[in-house]
């Protein structure tokens, strides 16, 4: 017999809707085992999944997708949502090359709005949702499932702040789980804390909901009454006046694993006439306890054995390379900071963290803040570190520009997942912040394609560079190194071919490893070429550039978006020296990669091993 | 005799501190003067200053700069601060070249902790230098003056959320002039707007402050004292939840033009043991009565008359042609939306407010909220088209790529102030637009030369094109344009030399204009060029670069950050035709451009018609 009966019958959301609280309690069990089995197998996001699953099947009782739209931030709560919209059957290929996304995508079923993976994005979507929804006359609501973590950032803020009074088709569901990707720091967190302690109030409201439960919710008269009781009311119930002040009717705050109380509170606010908040309170990892028991390491985590939850010990990472390195610096020299936008654990700052509790901070999904947070550090000679994923640099490219660039502030960026980050996908790709630093004054780019040379250009960012400078380096470990090859701290090194060679590779960072590999093989094959592997590739040092203008042919392999990317400023390097040679670019198009593993993204776009040899024979 | 006999005296902050009520009154009368009779010579920011004299010799009575750190946010306030920290005799230079800053500018001034420009900063980089005070010991406090405007921004709400409950040597400043650069619109605003009128708490609060007042504010055991009597009080202060849910204590509000009541409420939060909020209430324009009557045009505003207030009628701008061009679509397209964070007048949208109120959306200085909006408008099939200033859309770098291009939605950037912008200087300049689009996928970027273009492009993105697509367009007006230019909507125009020639200019977008003047005084000089003008600047067409690469010489012209700009990457297409000619790019190396005039400007990165023939001579 099928392990889940419910859920392969499931043939649309609209089938939720009536299943009687027995069923549905079966049904979300099932959706748990679904999840809990296919990100063991995976790899993916589980906590937060298995905190929201019965907020899902609530909002699929109470709203009639795709006509109703549900927008979910951050897409780390979606899987539940995938079950039920039809991907039941494919859900086997989470986050595999070809398979179905990790995230929302609207590629993959009209019941995902938006694509989702970057933070705090929902409600302004939601708001324009809405909005077009009313300017068209056109039916159905618009939902935004935001966790109390996305609201750390700014973008949420600015979504929450232009509510508009008339959008009574906008309801925002904030998912109180109390961590946003680790726990939760900020003020924010504090005061809704303050507001689930204060169970005097609660109970006033839960007393208050009781009344109104037992009303028949439907038509207008009864929902005038029933809005008028709950304004005459309003006293008396608990006053968040945080979202209140922003112009929401604030309803809850509702234990987010039961159904029924959530979908009587969703019924109410698709009555009221303003945008409605609900706020619900979630356990992340419920269901599973090794997920309960350690939330953080089960947010997002590769394959495990879902019996225990033990995952096989990591190999080193380039983040844990980091880890180390910043551990060493900050021991000696006390003027190291490290700030990380919640993402202590990705980013290697756990052992930070422990050791130097007064110089770690974690400021929330705020990498705005972040940024300029550290010119503050800066500016009165700190050192910061800013660790963070290439991708969610990208909310703060203004902040480079205007507090760390032009204020000529010595910040160092430690990018990481720099490059192809495989099973994440095109939201999470780290293949822009080339073209996104490149073209700002004064901060440089260091590209490390080893442990000791990460450490190596970190001392060079610290202590040798007068500006800024990021050091961005990948997802994963090592790849195989030359025995020869001792980083020394210099811009540039040169891997000459045994005999003389008109043939030469530029590249940098992990791919340096891939070119020794098609180096050694072609040289079996009889073919001569020389590398030439940029360590620092901005500014790009001229002497490298006259190096390889010695060479007949040039390959440069970059895994980047070309444009915009080293290759087409090496490229015009090359023809201030007059270079006459041909020059081959081989990067990554202007396109979003799908997951898939890095080795296979690395080989879509020519940057693997194979390409090399193939191009240069 | 002077008409500035206490303003001339000051050689430091610190000699505001002895002026007598009498004596303070007459220094903010002279600094309103000097403001008004500067601003009207060389324009500026005129009402927000105004607003701000009294709070600014409040603070420097208060706070002993430059160890107390002072943080203008935007900078849109610190007029009476320079004029107090020993720039009073070379503030008629205010925005020329050479002169000083219209904004905070630290290297103008050891009082000028950090350059301003782009809002809701200051919090964020107040956190940072409070904080590394307290790692080293140091003394001082950090003092972030914010308007009710820069509220609206996401990174002020990332900074406030990141209060840290040990910080009492950091201390926020609303400044709350009920504006933000247009009338403020939002949530927070009208909260704001409640605390102000309930008079009651209001008044309840003034009394309670008034005993406080009448104690000697110094020592411990009294700190103590006066702390805890406020706590025990805080029952009947008013209880502003907002600032305090964040962590912040809560102080005021208070009248922003009484200096004594401002000092003593900062003397307060002096010894508050947290960090403090003061909400300042502050009268945009104050003390000109034309500012008054219209503080938004006097917000930023060009140079006029000190008796009257009048402004020479102003030429004919791309703004306002922007404007006919979208109120002329909105007319029978009711798709179209318009956009703006807090830039109605700047974007030239008034007259799209008033007469499509409905499709009009003033969001605050809220770029990344604007581009999600958009997203989500576009994804029910409206058409927004968000008008922004290239330096502020640089905030919206993640959701232009997020939102936006993987979304592949039709959202419309009209970029405005694309290029030199002149006397607002380094932190205004529309030099990194194009850096940043070009390497984002689906994302077509257009270049008008004059208001017809305009038109012709902005229809072209609007029914012609399948994704998002910018048009950017520079600050102030058309340049002289061949009579017998007729934009035709094509990718690009080639203006042929009469007889033949081997050289060429490639170039786009105002300096067209340029081109085409050099070119007649080259054909008078006996040298023949031709022109290849791109109006579509991403992608590229082949054809035109085809074209180019029959040419021995090309100078190719672009008003923008040279790396990463379109002119890097035409080079590597002309290679791909290998293309052996000479190439020349023209462009600005990376920098911040300081304050001179747009013409300066041109002239100084080799952009003008002068440079132009001497280059091709």
């Amino acid at each position: 017999m099928s392990n889940y009966p419910l859920l392969e019958k499931i043939q649309s959301p609209k089938d939720v809707r009536n299943f009687d609280s027995e069923q549905t309690e079966a049904l979300c069990a099932e959706i748990r085992e679904k999840i809990v089995q296919t990100v063991a197998a995976n790899g993916g996001h589980l906590s937060s999944n298995l905190g929201a699953v019965e907020l899902t099947v609530a909002l699929h009782k109470v709203f009639d997708s795709p006509e109703d739209a549900i927008i979910f931030d951050v897409g780390h709560q979606c899987y539940a949502h995938k079950l039920l919209t039809g991907r039941f059957e494919q859900f086997d290929t989470l986050r595999q090359k070809g398979g179905i996304s990790g995230f929302t995508n609207p590629e993959e079923s009209e019941y995902d709005v938006f694509y989702s993976g970057h933070s705090s994005t929902s409600v302004s979507a939601a708001c324009g949702l809405a909005k077009a929804k009313k300017l068209k006359g056109e039916k159905g609501f618009v939902v935004a499932v935001i966790g109390d973590g996305s609201l750390t950032g700014g973008e949420a803020y600015e979504g929450l702040n232009n509510a508009d009074d008339a959008a009574d088709n906008l309801i925002i569901i904030v998912n109180d789980n109390k961590m946003s990707i680790s726990a939760n720091q900020s003020s924010l967190a504090k005061s809704l804390a303050k507001i689930r302690s204060t169970k005097r109030y609660y109970n006033s409201k839960e007393r208050v909901r009781a009344v109104l439960m037992h009303l028949p919710l439907i038509g207008i008269p009864i929902r005038n009454r029933i809005v008028k009781y709950k304004y005459a009311l309003k006293g008396v119930l608990y006053h968040s006046s945080f979202f209140e002040d922003l112009g929401y009717a604030y309803l809850g705050p509702v234990d987010g694993h039961d159904v029924q109380r959530m979908t009587n509170l969703m019924e109410i606010a698709r009555l009221r006439e303003k945008p409605c908040v609900i706020h619900v309170e979630t356990i992340k990892g419920k269901g599973y306890a090794p997920a309960l028991a350690d939330p953080e390491r089960f947010h997002g985590i590769g394959p495990f054995d879902p019996e225990t939850g033990e995952t096989k010990p990591g190999g080193e990472s380039f983040s844990k390379a980091f880890s180390n390195t910043i551990c060493t610096f900050a021991e000696k020299d006390k003027r190291i900071c490290a700030v990380t936008a919640a993402m202590p654990t990705g980013t290697g700052l756990e052992n930070f963290a422990a050791r130097f509790e007064d110089r770690y901070f974690d400021v929330g999904i705020a990498e705005q803040h972040a940024v300029t947070f550290c010119s503050g550090l800066a500016k009165d000679a700190m050192v910061p570190v800013f660790a963070v994923y290439s991708t969610f640099l990208q909310r703060a490219y203004d902040q480079i520009i205007h507090d760390v660039s032009l204020q000529k502030l010595k910040v160092i960026f430690a990018i990481d997942r720099a490059g192809f980050v495989g099973a994440d996908g095109q939201t999470h790709q780290g293949l822009f912040d080339i073209p996104m630093l490149i073209s700002i004054p004064d901060i440089n780019i260091f590209a490390p394609a080893s442990f000791e040379e990460l450490g190596n250009q970190m001392y060079r960012a610290i202590y040798k560079e007068d500006y800024a400078s990021a050091i961005r380096y990948p997802r994963g470990g090592e790849g195989a190194l030359p025995a020869a090859y001792k980083p020394d701290g210099a811009d540039y090194t040169v891997l000459e071919s045994e005999t003389p060679a008109k043939k030469l590779i530029v590249t940098f960072g992990r791919t340096f490893c891939n070119a020794y590999e098609a180096q050694q093989r072609l040289a079996k094959a009889g073919v001569a070429v020389s590398i030439l592997k940029l360590n620092k590739i901005k500014p790009v040092n001229p002497d490298a550039v006259r190096y390889a203008a010695g060479f007949d042919t040039i390959h440069f392999y970059e895994e980047s978006i070309k444009t915009g990317g080293v290759g087409e400023h090496f490229d015009l390097l090359l023809a201030k020296e007059h270079y006459k040679g041909s020059f081959a670019l081989h990067a990554v198009e202007e396109t979003f990669v799908k997951p898939a593993s890095v080795e296979e993204q690395l080989k879509e776009f020519g940057l693997d091993t194979e390409s090399m040899v193939e191009d240069l024979k």
